[in-house]
């Protein structure tokens, strides 16, 4: 993809607008951290590994800000500034690992230094985040074959990670290999990150995409048309279960009706090793202007009644492989995650 | 529900114009059976059971205005006029049983008798489908308990019938009943039949009830947060199987997974005994610009491929009952088909 996701220029951070694709390719400039912030609620920039990546640039740019006599002072500023970061998303882990991996870099000896610290550790999370997609986009493309059509929900590509891609980087590998490969993305209601971004992301690769709605997916799993579905995830338990976006869950269940491969892949600071099961994984509620508008227009009467859980959880038991850059685990997922 | 969905004024036909709804609550007068096949082809009036009526309707136009100096010319004409209509949408049955029957009313002795017997044929069909769904969510309702959260998706109340309604003529008996309800509706991309319709006519009910986008009916479903799906249908198989909505068979799916009963509520119109089983029913694939744009509005990236296929079939060994005016049905289904 010739445009940059995100996108660091030392003193602001540029990211492109996803909110406004495909109609507009517009870049937005960040300038503090409360800018990331706000990008990061209002899904301007969003998929987990890119939510990471963005957050431990918000806090180099609020360290930057931060006019402080004493080490003390910045420190005490400096957890203000990831407090807010950390506040804009519940469910993907990798903004909270960003965050962690921060704080402990914030070890120069004077306030300068410790400046320069974080600016670089922001760098090097991008850099080794970019990395990671890459190597499992290459290690997962082996578990597709010449001729696949392959089902994939929301959007997992170069937006979703400011790198390779996971689902999309799978796919991409796959057809890097010299497979001909073709996808099915589902709309992904309520943002419509399949339509707006997966559909254009394909296009732009010059992957064959049939775009269907939500809906949809179970006719063309019955009908024996998809050969595996891979998506990407935002927080996975030490017992596999799987956070992704809403709808998930659905298209696991129909994946092993219909016999069909379920893969998920994502990056290691994916994994949240700290929590069992999916049941502890806490699940977005978003706003019910999602539901009740499309870009502006309004969908529904007035005052009606609307839930609005951005994620689901899919039980490990319907994840046949999480590709990941350390490998291709199968269950006991557990084990494959500790000895990584 | 005040608005009458199709109102016959002898020489012309009033239906509620649905596409608009609920924002616009507006009429439009068919004067001709032409006007009333581009009505049903651009689903201005949608729903199996209200496609028959209407069509019928729309038989009894064509034949007023038929100029034929003998009985044969007239039949001649009023077989093209039922070719218009029968070409119009092909998966509800509902559609060919009223043209049926419409072809075995054209039996008076002159010309005039005969346009007065489509009439009238046209208006029992209208009456008879308006009792059985009444009948059969009456029955339905013995299903559905104090307390009960239902699942539905598209629509399928008195704007889809005409009449009572099916799968929510039975929540609205179950009310009457003195029972606590409450409904959580799927929106059903891509016309957004259950954000716009289903939602509108429960809100007017004083139904509580819930809008969720098509991909969140798995998770509510795995939270044990739905006592039941009832959902109608637009041509059900001698078998049991269902043909309905885009969607349907993975709520089914999904009720099997989590031990949740899937009904069925349709009147007998709407078994097509002729065929053995689901695969012969043909799906109605739609266009492309359904699903690529939301009320006007362009949510994918220019050129890209789509499918919009607007049924799916539900395997019967996937539904716990069928509701018809004759009796709740069970497996084995054509048994209890062909009993009544």
């Amino acid at each position: 993809m010739g445009l940059k996701a995100i996108e660091w220029l030392d003193d602001k951070l540029r990211i492109l607008d996803q909110s406004k694709l495909p109609q507009e390719q517009s870049f937005i400039d960040l300038v503090n951290y409360q800018d990331v912030a706000s990008a990061i609620k209002e899904m301007r920039i969003r998929g987990a590994p890119a939510i990471g990546i963005v957050a431990a640039y918000g806090i180099a740019l609020g360290a930057q800000s931060i006019k402080a006599a004493s080490k003390e002072e910045f420190l005490v500023q400096l957890n203000q500034v990831m407090q807010t970061l950390a506040a804009t998303r519940p469910t993907a882990v990798n903004l909270f690992q960003a965050i962690s991996r921060m704080k402990e870099a914030a070890i120069g000896d004077s306030v300068p230094e410790t400046k320069e610290a974080l600016a670089a550790e922001a760098k090097q999370i991008h850099s080794e985040e970019a990395e990671a997609t890459k190597r499992l986009s290459y290690l997962g493309a082996e578990l597709i074959q010449d001729g696949f059509t392959i089902l994939t929900h929301c959007n997992a590509g170069p937006l979703a990670t400011a790198g390779y891609g996971t689902a999309l980087g799978v796919i991409k590998a796959a057809k890097e290999q010299g497979k001909r490969i073709s996808v099915i993305a589902t709309e992904t209601r309520p943002l419509l990150q399949g339509a707006r971004l997966t559909a254009w992301e394909l296009q732009q690769e010059g992957i064959p995409v049939t775009l269907i709605t939500d809906s949809m997916a179970g006719y063309f799993l019955r009908q024996g048309k998809i050969n595996c579905v891979i998506v990407g995830a935002d927080r996975i338990a030490a017992n596999g279960d799987v956070a992704n976006k809403i709808g998930t869950y659905t298209l696991a269940v129909l994946a092993k009706e219909n016999s069909v491969p379920f893969y998920v892949a994502a990056p290691i600071s994916t994994v949240d090793i700290s929590l069992p099961c999916g049941a502890g994984i806490p699940i977005e509620e978003r706003n019910p202007e999602e539901v009740t508008h499309i870009r502006g227009i309004h969908i529904a009467p007035e005052g009606i009644g609307v839930a609005n859980p951005a994620f689901d959880i899919t039980p490990h038991g319907y994840v046949s492989a999480i590709i990941t850059e350390k490998g291709i685990m199968k269950e006991p997922y557990e084990k494959g995650f500790r000895c990584n």
